[in-house]
């Protein structure tokens, strides 16, 4: 992608002159932050709890530079990790991001990857405090940690109560069917690399794929509304896998409806062409990094109406096990698939802060 | 080293399995941890500023599995990250602890790296919070971010004035020893397989590179003499790289003298014996993890009688540069070496939270 361009080598710089130089891009955007980058360690007031997750991504495991940009993946790294804060219904603050590089990378491509980085800091007023770079034999690691202060409402995957309804925020299965959508267009570069991306007329999914947001905006809706979710995760292994936490750690069952899940009609359409069962892809998908939480019955009034949020269901006791209702009105015990990095590889998010 | 005994394969326990096999052997030491490992983030209370850093070691670049013991490297892992929290005269509570694994290693291996990651904790009372696990196409990686609470008086790098005297703790160059003696070992291994190790009497050399420590006493020491230092960094790619932080950061030179350097009988005779000057294993060696740091004149007198501390110069003006004076009273320059990942694959530590 940059190799028509400037190519500087990092050894130019060497480690400490790349970290200036790319300390002079980042921008600070909070208060909080007493001492960033270019100490032992970084300094941050957060004036009581301090909410923390970490995640690691590897190329190969998490990532396929063939057809994911720097700038997406480093947008991506950060948002990813944002997400986890909002999952615990708190709002992120500071990031520090570590770099393992091979000497395939030049100067130019870690620049990229941290005008990925630093966009998503400015979209999310993050502040990027520390961080580590290192010589990585193989590719590409990025592991980043993100922090936020503890709202007076911090919600953990357990706490829901029977009958409690299941919520997620915007819709499922659109990360997935870009995912699906750029592996194909992969293999047929690879077959024949004069042949164009056939991409037209599918920025949503691709967006949702490369360029995924955390909801933040969720965490401050819900706050606004008087809403506290009795238990709330995000999606990054597909909503199947995010239920079996929610129900483990509850000690509950639940119970969704095939025709309640939000699906947008690209995902549909993709789907169906790729013969994938739209319902699958939105359950097991995974990296859609929307927000799936319970609320109170009597907090459904607050929410029914605002297009943010779907009900899909509601917990129900532990011996039901979890279950999906068909459209057809059949009830199909639910399975996690496709969670596990170390029985397959594909491009899913690890688990977040465990 | 596990090869004869029992393998459990990673993918037998799955992901999510792993984590809750190893969550079951990490122990709190802190009130303040609230949520830890098991949710989409961690919440900890450090009331006030948050200090924290973060660091990447990645196997062929920081470490050589050939001759550290997992258990070590665990060890090593989690003190090389709290050494960063001393480094601004703070005490480290809580870590994140986040692994890349190829599928060499087995659930034994990994359990092996936790043991060493857990003694750790228990040494420094430190709380393991989160962390992520997933699979790396080559080799391992370990990323730890580590985390304390502000103190009233945190120092950072820059902060020193001229005439402030240079000090550090404990000794120098042990560590680098210990890795000529284990890089010489591995030689003589691999020409000849039968031969045994000759690692006999040097002990302290070894343990100084394969189970560093953490100078949390030496933060607690000074605390108690009442001594706040005015610049302070640790130990870890070398006194001749962090002496070039220290004086850049506070905009000085420096001076100091080849007769003060505190170097170990060992260090030193394990130098001669392999025709290394003891001097500049000293300087450039790295991964000795003491702490360095500046303090006023008035402040000697606290220190002089305490075998923790030596003071080894002084600061001067900028335009004098970095200087070390010889035994003979011959002037050298400093230069910093042996820093750079990019330029050389050494098994140094990367810097620190920058």
């Amino acid at each position: 992608m940059l190799q028509n361009e400037q190519r500087t080598e990092i050894n130019q710089l060497g480690e400490f002159g790349l970290i200036d130089h790319l300390k002079g891009k980042v921008k600070l955007h909070n208060e909080s932050t007493k001492i960033g980058i270019g100490d032992d360690a970084a300094v941050v007031d957060l004036q009581g709890d301090v909410v923390l997750s970490t995640d690691m991504m590897i190329e190969g495991v998490h990532f396929d530079l063939m057809y994911v940009p720097l700038k997406h993946l480093g947008y991506k790294a950060v948002v990813t990790n944002l997400s986890d804060i909002c999952a615990m219904n708190t709002l992120p603050s500071h990031i520090t991001v570590s770099l393992g590089l091979s000497n395939r990378f030049s100067v130019e491509a870690v620049e990229e990857l941290y005008a990925g980085i630093n966009l998503a800091c400015e979209r999310y007023q993050v502040d990027l405090v520390g961080g580590d770079t290192t010589s990585n034999p193989n590719g590409l690691i990025i592991s980043v940690t993100a922090f936020g202060k503890a709202a007076e409402n911090t919600v953990e995957r357990k706490g829901a109560k029977e009958n409690e309804l299941l919520v997620v925020s915007g819709d499922l299965g659109g990360a997935y069917m870009g995912l699906q959508l750029l592996e194909r267009e992969k293999l047929v570069f690879k077959e024949t690399p004069s042949v164009q991306p056939d991409l037209g007329g599918n920025d949503y999914i691709l967006e949702r794929q490369l360029k995924p947001e955390a909801r933040v905006d969720v965490v401050i809706q819900l706050n606004n509304l008087g809403v506290v979710p009795t238990s709330m995760i995000d999606i990054s292994d597909g909503l199947a896998s995010e239920l079996f936490h929610l129900c483990s750690q509850s000690d509950l069952g639940c119970a969704i409806y095939e025709d309640k899940l939000p699906i947008d009609p690209t995902t549909y359409q993709t789907a169906r062409d790729f013969d994938l069962d739209p319902t699958m892809c939105a359950l097991n998908g995974g990296e859609d990094y929307e927000l799936l939480f319970t609320i109170k019955q009597a907090d459904f009034d607050k929410l029914k109406n605002l297009p943010d949020f779907t009900v899909i269901g509601h917990m129900t006791d532990k011996n039901s096990g979890l279950n999906l209702v068909t459209k057809n009105e059949l009830v199909h015990p639910i399975t996690a698939q496709g969670w596990n990095h170390f029985t397959d590889d594909s491009d899913k998010e690890a688990g977040a802060s465990d």
